[in-house]
């Protein structure tokens, strides 16, 4: 058959062959595997939801055709969530400009789509989501890393460099957005400081040209004390004028089953034309699973269920964690940040270790019985051979200490 | 803000102003809007199933990340389910064939991006579904019509002319399709036969380059005594060889609330491409719509609600028809065939009554208080003026009296 240019350069992304491997062998551990925790899954509470849903008068409107950009009351609850957040409590989001998707991820496919033709440039972080990356390649459009510093944090010098650069070759005008995932990051756990965060906005305003400006917030929820202390940049004057997109998601901190996540835009006229390409490829998501998400929001059992899980992950985190330092990583000098919040460890092995996938440590690990996210996959350019991303989010406490286990084993085996 | 190419030629549709008038008019009641009926939403069946799901065992999977092509258990569902239609007995898809969607739109709108470049071509019927004409310009493909004769019938004679001189402007190599909705047709009601069907089959198997063939049968489990007759062409031997999609949906027969669509396709490439970009857009639809559904149609009680709403529609119907009769509509010259299935009336007025959303005949209904959609923004090219589609879709019996009635006072106005 004949494809499109879009059809005819797909192909299957690499996680794919390590999914394949894990289903071959049921008895492998996975922390690979970003899904979040089956055994706090708001069961009962959806449940009740939808019973309460179903009594509410005569008017099953939650079964019926909702509004293409999403129900009135969710884009309204969304706006009233997001202001309780630390640093955000002067925020007034017009619920117009808040658009419901399928997951933050079809946010960001519009978004992409909206702005980029084939060979446009997205500067993206190193690491960053690999979906994201796959987005890119889909639609044809080139990821350029941002400059970082040794912790990972943004190097505005060289990206104020890298960007003059990106001017004077001409190449600037195919720049068109800039892309970071902000809290809890997958793969870095990195979040965005504040100062950080408004150095960015001051760059990005500074410039003669405009360059788009994607947040990313998919685990923002997922804190493990409270809220990381930075507010989203829709708080901050310094991207005043910036035009910039801000994509949450109740998949992750409450159910990826209900796939609904949103954006909220700065300008009206990228908001519409998201708005009308949603409405072409579904015109709406799911309003049933927006109006059981509207009124966990609205009655606060939202809120009291960040909380319980906020402590879930906060243990599950420190069980992996403590195996790993039992089993003396951090002698074997591999190195991690603690996270604060989300579902992951992002590890770095001695410069010496090859932790790639098709590397003999990798399959040192499956013949253990454990399996993990090769770094490399997170990297638009230049990727490391030396780091992994291994998620607590699904295993319980027994199957994490004795993955970690299994993980320590092979690190000694090769330090 | 600058836009990709896609992203610069947005518009709001047609439809969009029709629906702003009827916001702005409570009183009006609409015969427009393509709404299932909400006194026969499975309201009470839907919070079952969903209590039920929260009962089984400890393993709250639905609620969980699925897989991106869709539940295992409803894709084979629906290859049971499609098998036990009149003359689709022999039929044995491949659930792996099949991709569960967000509604058949998100099916069409993926068949479209993996096939098509901007400038390329689809051949559509006249009238066709104006939200794929909406797709289709959003992603700058353009539809030519199929030649048809007087009461809708494809003109095959005429067809395969139009397809040899397109074969000499050397345009056919830009043909990347042909688009038919095949049961109880949005706007026209009309099914595809058996004998029209095989034609087409043969006529695109005859053809040396092949135009992939989709069929979408949005409306086919809407029928009021029985199924059309008609097999789909996946059990027609006449379409072997040519690359097919067959677009069904959950949303208008079940509930257009949980918004799961499915599509089958015969080529393996052309799927893997589908299943790659929807990984892309939002690795899979809703898990929990989908489990909902995958319980509903196992247990047989998907196929005793469509038994249900099928006399439901059929009294609607008449209803609505029997209104337009006694105003006389007839004897004023108008027309249309009495539909065996779907939720619509397509109208055609005597033709020196102009129906187009400007007309003064419109904004007569709309003063008396009725609203309907006009024919026009059904053609791809050369509309008339004088189509009206009605909805006996939501409204009541009684609105269905009343809004009959005032639609048959203008009519009456204009003869």
């Amino acid at each position: 058959m004949r494809f499109s240019r879009l059809g005819a350069n797909l192909s299957d992304p690499e996680i794919v062959r390590l999914m394949d491997l894990a289903l071959g062998d049921p008895s492998l551990l996975s922390l690979a595997a970003g899904f979040t925790d089956n055994s706090v899954m708001p069961v009962n509470l959806v449940s009740e939801v939808v019973g309460e849903l179903a009594q509410l008068g005569t008017d099953p409107e939650h079964l019926q055709y909702g509004l293409n950009n999403g129900r009135r009351g969710l884009r309204e609850g969304i706006a009233r969530f997001l202001a309780q957040y630390p640093g955000e409590e002067g925020l007034s989001l017009n619920p117009n400009r808040i658009l419901i998707t399928n997951g933050s991820q079809q946010a960001l496919y519009l978004a992409i789509q909206i702005l980029c033709d084939p060979g446009d440039i997205i500067l993206v972080e190193q690491p960053t989501y690999f979906v994201f990356l796959e987005v890119l390649k889909g639609l044809g459009v080139t990821p350029i890393p941002i400059p970082v510093i040794q912790n990972g944090e943004l190097d505005f010098k060289g990206l104020k460099e890298m960007i003059n650069g990106l001017a004077e070759s001409g190449d600037i005008i195919r720049v068109k957005g800039l892309y970071i995932v902000s809290y809890f990051a997958n793969p870095s756990t990195r979040s965005m400081n504040v100062t950080e965060k408004r150095q960015l906005g001051n760059l990005l305003r500074s410039l003669p040209f405009r360059i788009p400006f994607i947040e990313d917030a998919a685990y923002r929820e997922l804190y493990f004390h409270s809220p990381f202390p930075a507010p989203s940049h829709m708080s901050m004057a310094e991207f005043k004028g910036v035009p910039t997109l801000y994509a949450g998601t109740f998949t992750k901190p409450f159910s990826t089953g209900l796939k609904v996540g949103y954006a909220y835009c700065s300008e009206a006229d990228w908001f519409n034309n998201l708005a009308r390409v949603k409405g072409q490829q579904d015109f709406g998501t799911s309003n049933f699973a927006q109006a059981i998400i509207e009124q966990v929001i609205a009655d606060g059992r939202y809120a009291e269920y960040l909380r319980k899980i906020s402590q879930h992950y906060k243990v599950k985190m420190d069980i992996l964690q403590e195996t790993l330092l039992d089993g003396g990583l951090k002698e074997m000098e591999w190195d991690w940040e603690t996270p604060t919040g989300g579902i992951l460890l992002w590890l770095r092995a001695p410069d010496r270790i090859d932790t790639r996938l098709d590397s003999e440590f990798c399959r040192a690990c499956i013949a253990e019985g454990v399996l993990y996210v090769p770094g490399e996959l997170f990297f638009a350019e230049r990727p490391p051979n030396n780091y992994i991303r291994l998620s607590f989010g699904s295993l319980d406490g027994n199957q994490l200490e004795e993955a970690g286990r299994r993980f320590a084993k092979v690190a000694k085996e090769f330090s």
